[in-house]
């Protein structure tokens, strides 16, 4: 992809904030028409996302979800398990590790439908989307610090929570995308076994 | 909404960085069971987001997207149009700019979706989700350091390209989640006319 047009070309970096989570940087970019600017972003490790299907007694599929208080918007949001990738961690370990931390469960069969960019004007951050199935209930293991709800959901049900703002996490709602076709049959997933 | 076992209280904010564009706090908080512990996370003003529906001569749709070079992920993303709220700026008013200024199209009427959080974990962000329908084409007025190309998608062509990973911007992912479920009759939009 040329894209000469659009590209901007870094000239220099500067680190402008080092805190324990956040960490960001200024650098100055050539822009296309050859002016200098500056742009802004948090540098982050990379996360995952797990869409985990319960299947029901009768057929029927549930998902797992959590209730977890996000500080930043003050408010307890409704969200697909997800959490950061520890140093080297390949994408299918963080979350199968993360699954299994938050909510207890382990899966025998995962599929990865793709990636997401969370907030591409200001941070490098992406999170890889897993769906997971054939799931046993074990003990979570919370980080400490971390507190959080687990609760399940018919599809339809949490499909209505997205269009009447009760879920409004856009990971969650690019998950939801994602199961609303998978359930239809339109966007099938290659399933592979857990090792 | 209690949910006093999940809420953390703030004790202090600081403030740890004050960019050109970034704002950064860290705060301490108090957590459900007590302890202590700190939250860094950005603050931002708000943006909003538009999907601008087409109707072509043939009664099909089509929908108005941004090819835009998001330095952060170094790469050139495909998006709904989008922008932050200016200062004391109402959302449908920010909606009608951004969609003007970008695109160069202007709309007879407007309906809003809802809401999305970009990013729970570390920013205040919010993103009202605007569409737009009865487009006229004029000129467009990019601010300065922005360079972004125009295109237009049958609903079909979008929603192969979020399956394929051509679109991950989680924004447009979620909007792409609404058009779906617009076009299908599920979602019903309230619409209004621009003032």
């Amino acid at each position: 992809m040329a894209d000469t047009h659009l590209r901007e070309i870094r000239q220099s970096r500067q680190e402008i904030l080092k805190g324990s989570f956040l960490h960001a940087f200024r650098d100055t970019v050539t822009l296309p028409d050859g002016a200098t600017t500056q742009r802004e972003f948090i540098v982050h490790p990379g996360a995952v996302m797990v869409i985990p299907l319960l299947l029901d007694a009768d057929g029927s599929v549930r998902v797992v979800l959590e209730r977890q208080f996000r500080y930043p918007v003050d408010r307890v949001m409704v969200e697909f398990p997800a959490g950061k990738l520890d140093a080297n961690e390949a994408s299918l370990a963080c979350a199968q590790r993360e699954l299994m931390e938050e909510t207890g469960y382990r899966a025998t069969q995962w599929a990865r439908a793709g990636v997401l960019h969370p907030v591409i004007s200001y941070s490098t951050e992406t999170i890889d989307i897993w769906f997971a199935r054939g799931l046993t209930l074990g003990e979570r293991k919370l980080d400490a610090c971390e507190f959080l709800d687990v609760i399940t959901a018919q599809p339809d049900e949490l499909l209505q929570w997205c269009r009447d703002g009760r879920v409004t996490d856009a990971k969650t709602l690019t998950g939801v995308l994602w199961l609303q076709n998978f359930l239809s049959g339109a966007w099938p997933l290659d399933w592979q076994n857990a090792a």
